[in-house]
């Protein structure tokens, strides 16, 4: 599905600003109807139907009415030339989908590839040590060399020192910010968040217009992770916000990585914390590569056999017992159906949620395999 | 047992001479006749009667007669003011009596205290940075105030370090050579060697005179780990001999610490390693003696109660056993043979062993409890 024409996310931004539906009511409704826009049309007896949706976003959506705002912000997207992304969108990173909490939909400036799913993210302390610009550079450096996108914050020090070795390299970038994709902070990044448009995108959540207040960073943070296949934390103190990015990295089943400082250097303070409670202690980008590797669907360069692939640990038994079928050869969707047990609508919503993460492809005739 | 009295280890040194033995052969002995001098006036039929002791060094027990040269080393002994610790003296260090191949007898220039069983390794490399040194300053002082006596291999750079910052923070200090205990090596370390023997004790296995062969160090280092709780690994390159330390400190059930450097130093490439193999990353001494104050037995300041004791894992069942029984409450010695169902003799000798070890206390009347 591609979401170029306005027409096509007008609802889902309606949705976005319907009061008391929150994250998890806007996947309910979507959900449940597939089209946001049969939401607005729906009556109050149908909207009673939807599983665990309460009953304020049930009068939030009945009572919605704030379209001229939606047209509004509808326009202001258009003229900056902001993409809308939504959750069902093909080109919604796949990895993202699979966290508990996937925003509804991202806003986006700049480009998104299937090369993207390759992403690393590199983040830390906004005051870095030489040190840590050092690490920073030539980790970022060796993820581009290795085919990595580097993901990060766009924030001063080490999440700026990611993005720019990742351009200057001829690599891939993804920034996530913790306010609207329209409002540059720091500052001083103005020509930053344009090289990173250039060479990848800037990505948030958040509507356009949306300061950087602080209490956005945790949550934006967990998009950081939820992107990539791994957290590397280069420098942190012990308050740093780093350290909840990688205990979301955690909880979303994605591997963290710390690089180690000298003892006593406070900026490692954090780091070390992390590599006590069991991250990777991570040298040099090799470090990261090895214990990423498994979770990449290549083919062994020995023996020409497909790597047992490794699905993130957050999924469901559902979409493991999905994977597991289709891994033991080609199958029929049908065959898919009857071996899982489950109904063919969700089997085929497993099946395409598997192939756009790139762990499935589809062949003809509505056969399945492991990529 | 004390064993100032020459005449009382003359046979100690003439069993470590009979050829055919080794370490082995020599324990099966004493553990038979508890004096060695047994072994010597013993007929070929009761020498056959010690289990596992092979003929080559039966043979070598009855046509032993090199008294002359055991004397003569005797007499240097005596000259050098050295003391020569047996296995069974109780000076002999309790936790390396613990590990599964201690020296049959220890030569000691200075003094052991019952204190230096509350002891902690610093190792690493011999070319140390300005950062090692430093830190090793830091954790030595750290120990010595906790009440620790540093054990270290009197090597250039870290080990020098740790013995000097222990002697300047008034503390005790062991050292562990890989060459005679007469033997300074290298020989810059003339003064330090000297301070050491004040402050503590330089210990070794080898027979006085030994030159300190590379060879011997891998031996070496196993008495520098069994003299101690834990072993921290302060710089280490990839080859360091302080890695072998660790990995015999793990064969040892002790701790196992490391400190990290800076991402790229190739003196903290080791320690990198030993932390990704479960070593403890340690910033301060507080991280050291956290992990090892379980192994301490102390009364919790909180609740006034005895901490549960952890025995050191390489200890033999039947050690635990009798150790359990007595961790309930106070027990008579009767009581501990019938509950542990072993013979009296055995009992004996391992309430001893714990109460040297510090991990029994015997009360008037054969009666013991746990510290």
């Amino acid at each position: 599905m591609s979401v170029s024409d306005e027409r096509e996310y007008l609802p889902w931004l309606a949705l976005a600003r319907v009061q008391g539906l929150g994250n998890a009511g806007f996947k309910r409704v979507t959900d449940h109807f597939g089209d946001p826009r049969k939401a607005f049309s729906a009556s109050e007896k149908e909207l009673a139907q939807i599983p665990d949706l309460d009953r304020r976003a049930i009068e939030g959506l009945l009572n919605f009415s704030d379209w001229d705002e939606v047209k509004e912000e509808m326009q202001r997207i258009s003229q900056s030339g902001v993409g809308v992304v939504p959750f069902i969108a093909r080109n919604y990173p796949a990895r993202l989908r699979m966290i508990p909490d996937p925003p509804p939909f991202l806003y986006m400036k700049g480009e998104m590839r299937e090369a993207d799913e390759r992403a690393v993210a590199v983040v830390g302390s906004r005051s870095a040590s030489d040190y840590g610009i050092r690490v920073t550079q030539e980790l970022c450096r060796g993820l581009v060399s290795s085919g990595f996108t580097v993901v990060s914050g766009m924030a001063r020090g080490i999440d700026a020192a990611a993005h720019e070795a990742a351009i200057g390299a001829g690599g891939r970038t993804l920034a996530v910010l913790g306010s609207g994709v329209d409002v540059v902070y720091p500052p001083e990044h103005t020509d930053l968040y344009g090289k990173i448009t250039g060479a990848g995108a800037v990505l948030s959540e958040l509507p356009l217009g949306t300061p950087p207040f602080s209490f956005h960073f945790p949550s934006r943070n967990r998009l950081i992770s939820g992107l990539s296949l791994g957290v590397v934390v280069v420098e942190a103190t012990e308050k740093s916000g780093s350290l909840i990015t990688a205990s979301l990295a955690l909880e979303q089943g994605r591997e963290v990585f710390a690089v180690p400082g000298e003892a006593g250097a406070s900026r490692s303070r954090g780091t070390h914390r992390l590599i006590r409670q069991g991250a990777k202690l991570v040298e040099g980008v090799e470090d990261i590569v090895e214990e990423i590797a498994p979770q990449l669907l290549s083919r062994s360069p020995k023996t020409g056999e497909a790597l047992s692939p490794a699905l993130p640990p957050n999924m469901s038994l559902e979409v493991r017992s999905v994977f597991e079928l289709v891994l033991r050869g080609p199958l029929h969707i049908d065959d898919v159906i009857q071996g899982s047990g489950l109904s063919p609508a969700k089997v085929s919503e497993i099946l395409l949620d598997l192939e756009i993460g790139g762990f499935l492809k589809q062949l003809p005739g509505k056969r399945f395999r492991a990529h």
